[in-house]
């Protein structure tokens, strides 16, 4: 075997100045203010004009001289001829004297000779008086309009009125560069007349996967031969432009080298940064790395980090590229930790506000293998209302850890033991992540999930009845759901239970006439059974006991005799995918599950489901919750 | 003039229930995986395979039985045949027997008969023994690949494997409903291969502008007839698409009630929600109010906030409506405050994480109305650290306060007064405000300009260098920048100063000929000058007294043959853009603001800008940075 071994592994910062020292910004482009939310301006912005362009009326009322305001009140109003009205909108045609005044509604312009308001709640319009004018002899002289108004208030200039630039005056510092742009950017931008604004262009980054055996989603699957989704394209794709980026994805290459180098290549002229992550075979690693030390810039190749280890950092072209590790979890892990930040910067957003949680270890860990341990992990809150932390790691393959998981805790190189209770600091994945209000564990059940769909946010680890009893002494989650007999020493609150028929799922119609578990020692029949962790396994045994009590013979012969007893399936539905997919005559399985699924059914018996509540949780809303969920007792359907 | 008054205003409760009555909800849109990012699933997703879809090495070495390698070390290997390779993608054709070794990568099929794989390095391979042979007599007879390997490690049945559906199995619950999709959860989707997702559709919400005197912004604007820049519908529009709804803007619609009734209608058709804002003016609201209340269902008119007092909620054909007050910042704060979390929850979203932030009023604050107030404020950190709170506030009209202010006091309708040191909690704008790092006051001045564009996100408020002097003294901003004449008794460390070259900006060529003050005096010219708040005008100021003194006149005789020398603009251009309008022969200004626009500058003199700090605030990283910068004094351009 050929393999490139990381033998000098960079440091996390030699890692982090490498990809500073790449390029990936990516010029600049014009947007429209529909557009502009949350674009970063690239230039300070002026005012160029004037905020209000004109003196404007604050307030519905009439426009006027304040000096012939002077002196009035309540009592003793002053009275002004009424010369005409502006609307907003309009342009005045008045120049307005002494002893006059307009009617004027609320955001038009003051009119030539006018310098403050009046609001009409202080005012009231009355007929001229021929005889005895208030205001002495301007009243009943001129004025189209006739009619005249008592100003019951006096104002000093500028009352009630806002001047041209009082908002923003031309040439004022509106906007800096570096912005981003908020809706309450985008009011005063539009105040200013400005439609398009300068912004960073978000970076471009090309996605390419690799790998022979990896198909795109939607497409169908030949497990058979090895496929499997590609899980790295889109999650990358989503968390580049999480981070402002703008994600382009590139067909699959395959481990083919002339492939591989066309598709980074063209990659690499239309972006700003190629991302390959893909195929974990070393050929393929291999491929990539002979890609880029050989027509490219090979700056690093390996990092002290964990996951992550095989990452390659360097120049294709014109573009920017680093190489992630083909496992999923591996990849987003060194996605989040060294290249996120890196498009952040190009697109000139800032860092995320720094959304931690304190917490302490809900269990030990250890680890020492001398790298920087990125470790994903779980919350929860304790009775307490303490943030309990526990690691999620279902092995390095497996793609979906992170969707269980609400942050990271890096631990450092030298550090090879976490203690249960010490306190850690957790990185949340975004200032946003909610961790859940409930931690179930257990049995995987129908009604489980049913239950779980009505509360808000919860999470459920099917582990199986036997895990979630060590888990729930370890103090972990906040309730465990148990099937199949049930131990009695448990120091935990039931909720509540209910009971759900088991039994042999097979072929619709029950093509092999099975009538009970006898069928499947007595006659050549395959069979496919749930893994020991599961309730409904420790129920079948227990009815092999019986069975074996009956006919007075040995357990072991029993088993001996099922094609299948050993091979566990670990999620309720799998055996009877196994019977639908022809690859078992009988899967251990639910009457629900067989109804849902169309097959056929063999009842074997009833077992009980519980849901208990670790005991210092039982005043947790969550718990409270689904307590109050579980007293209309669940019905399968 | 016919009025509608809010005589009974509902509370801010009855408002919220009217707007909760209201159904929002758009139904399922299906997005690609591409587009799920941020969307909020309407069902509960299960897994419809297993993840693997096989077994899976994981590890690249060999797979094998594990009873083979039993007692196997360093020093003892087993000896194994090889009997072929699978590489990941590709079916194994191999039915392993005891004693043989099948090479395989990481990724690749367990072929069948292998229950367990050791990694390579762990491993030897090595050339057939033909007499002795470790494993006894499988080792020389069979096999095309004709070599063997030896195992330096025994391991389980299971080790390094990745059995079929250990990371998701068929049937196991993958997604509850009313997850928010995050980068990781489209990781978890890929993986089972689903490719598009039922989400909630984002609630349509249609934008309608009112008032007759509005224009879009881009287009030409008439100030001289009271025509505004349309503020509300992009500001609402982006304010909609952060709550998560879609916003679509409908054309203006202006006074006249068949129009707006035609729009409204269309926008009802097509939306979950119509919103409307716009002129303030009685009649437009007038207008609308009678088509709600006679074409729809009027809920609810006129709610106690301030500001936000005209506000209208109701239905009009299948959709909900709700009308916003027309000025911008009581618009925005009744969509903040009313309709952004209706929008939400409609939406799916959770409410935002509670981005508070604890402070302490700056200065006090009187209010009495006897309306809940929604108080905009700015947030500035004070030398220990603190968070010291100032309300923002423009005037009614202002449609800038927002961009200017960080977050949210919500003063109850009992409290009339705040006093300065008073705590209170702000609600930031969103959780990713970041209030800035140095509040700046005073002088507006190209230079100030250009030296905040080098600080990472300032606000700098160009309140003119009078009252910045008294707002330094309340101790509110950071730094203060101060021009012309300055006080000696300023508590306040000085960081930096320059000088600027001011004088009379006039048209290019100075085709009057101006040569200095005396010719403002003594010649029938149009003068523009800047407000008593700036330290430009106390230097001109200073420049009249020095003229009057030399005439042996009296300063109010000079300053009353000056045409124009009371209207005092606010910012250091706007006198200058008077000269280019036409509407001045001279502008009081500086050199720089006339070479930046091609216009002829009279020199008058220099005068002294000075940047002081607010004397607890010199060890704030903002403050020193600023310092830093003015080290190299800066020069006009």
């Amino acid at each position: 075997m050929n393999r490139k071994e990381f033998r000098d592994l960079a440091s996390p910062e030699a890692a982090r100045e490498a990809i500073d020292s790449l390029s990936l910004e990516g010029g600049i482009d014009r947007v429209s203010l529909e557009d502009a939310r949350g674009r970063v301006l690239v230039a300070r912005l002026d005012a160029e004009l004037d905020v209000p362009g004109f003196d404007r009326a604050s307030l519905d009322g009439y426009a006027l001289r304040a000096r012939d305001t002077f002196g009035a009140d309540e009592a003793d109003p002053a009275r002004l001829e009424v010369v005409g009205a502006v609307h907003a909108g309009e342009e005045p045609t008045i120049d307005l004297e002494d002893g006059q005044a307009v009617e004027i509604s609320t955001g038009a312009v003051m009119p030539s000779g006018a310098d403050a308001m009046v609001p009409v709640e202080r005012t009231d319009r009355v007929e001229p008086r021929s005889t005895d004018s208030a205001n002495g002899d301007a009243a009943s002289e001129t004025g189209d309009d006739g009619d005249e108004v008592l100003i019951r208030t006096s104002v000093a200039p500028g009352d009630n009125v806002m001047f041209a630039g009082a908002d923003v005056a031309a040439g004022e510092r509106a906007l800096g560069p570096g912005t981003t742009i908020t809706p309450r950017d985008i009011g005063l931008l539009s105040a200013l007349g400005v439609d398009e604004v300068p912004v960073r262009a978000k970076p471009r980054v090309g996605i390419v996967s690799t790998g022979d055996e990896l198909v795109r989603p939607g497409e169908a699957l030949e497990s058979e031969r090895g496929e499997i989704y590609d899980v790295n394209s889109y999650t990358i794709a989503a968390g580049v432009e999480d981070a402002g980026g703008e994600a382009i994805l590139y067909p699959h290459a395959g481990d083919d080298q002339d492939e591989m180098e066309r598709i980074l290549r063209e990659a690499a002229d239309d972006c700003d940064l190629v991302l390959s992550s893909g195929s974990t075979s070393a050929s393929a690693v291999d491929v990539i790395y002979r890609i880029i030390e050989e027509q490219g810039d090979l700056l690093l190749h390996g990092v002290s980090v964990k996951p992550g280890k095989p990452m390659l950092v360097g120049r294709l072209d014109s573009s920017a590229y680093v190489g992630l590790p083909g496992y999923p979890v591996s990849a987003m892990m060194v996605f989040r930790t060294f290249v996120a930040p890196a498009i952040r910067e190009a697109a000139g957003l800032p860092e995320p506000k720094a959304a931690t949680v304190p917490g302490t270890m809900a269990r030990s860990e250890r680890y020492g293998e001398g790298r920087l341990r990125l470790m994903p992990v779980g919350l929860v809150q304790n009775g307490d209302g303490e943030t309990l932390v526990y690691p999620v790691d279902k092995g390095s393959g497996a793609t979906t850890s992170l969707a269980e998981a609400d942050g990271v805790v890096t631990v450092d190189p030298e550090t090879d033991y976490l203690e249960a209770g010490e306190s850690v600091t957790v990185d949340l994945f975004s200032p946003d992540v909610r961790p859940p209000t409930l931690l179930g564990v257990g049995e995987d059940d129908p009604t489980v999930n049913r239950l779980l769909d009505g509360l808000e946010n919860p999470r459920y680890l099917s582990v199986g009845s036997r895990p979630a009893v060590r888990r729930l002494r370890e103090g972990v989650p906040d309730v465990a759901v148990l099937a199949g007999p049930i131990d009695r020493d448990l120091e935990a609150d039931e909720l509540g239970r209910w009971s759900r028929e088991w039994g042999l799922v097979v072929r619709p119609g029950n093509p092999h006439e099975l009538e009970g578990l006898a069928d499947l020692v007595d006659r050549d029949l395959r069979f496919v059974n749930r893994t020991t962790d599961s309730g409904l396994r420790s129920t079948l045994e227990a009815a092999i006991d019986d069975l074996a009590a009956d006919r007075g013979t040995d357990r072991q012969k029993l088993v001996a005799a099922i094609d299948g007893f050993d091979l566990g399936l670990r999620a309720h539905e799998s055996p009877a995918r196994k019977v639908i997919a022809g690859d078992a005559d009988a899967g251990l399985g639910l009457r629900a599950t067989a109804e849902r699924l169309d097959l056929g059914f063999v009842s074997l018996g009833e077992q009980p489901v519980c849901v208990f509540a670790n005991a210092d949780r039982t005043a947790k809303a969550s718990v409270r919750e689904l307590a109050a969920a579980l007293e209309e007792p669940p019905t399968e359907h």
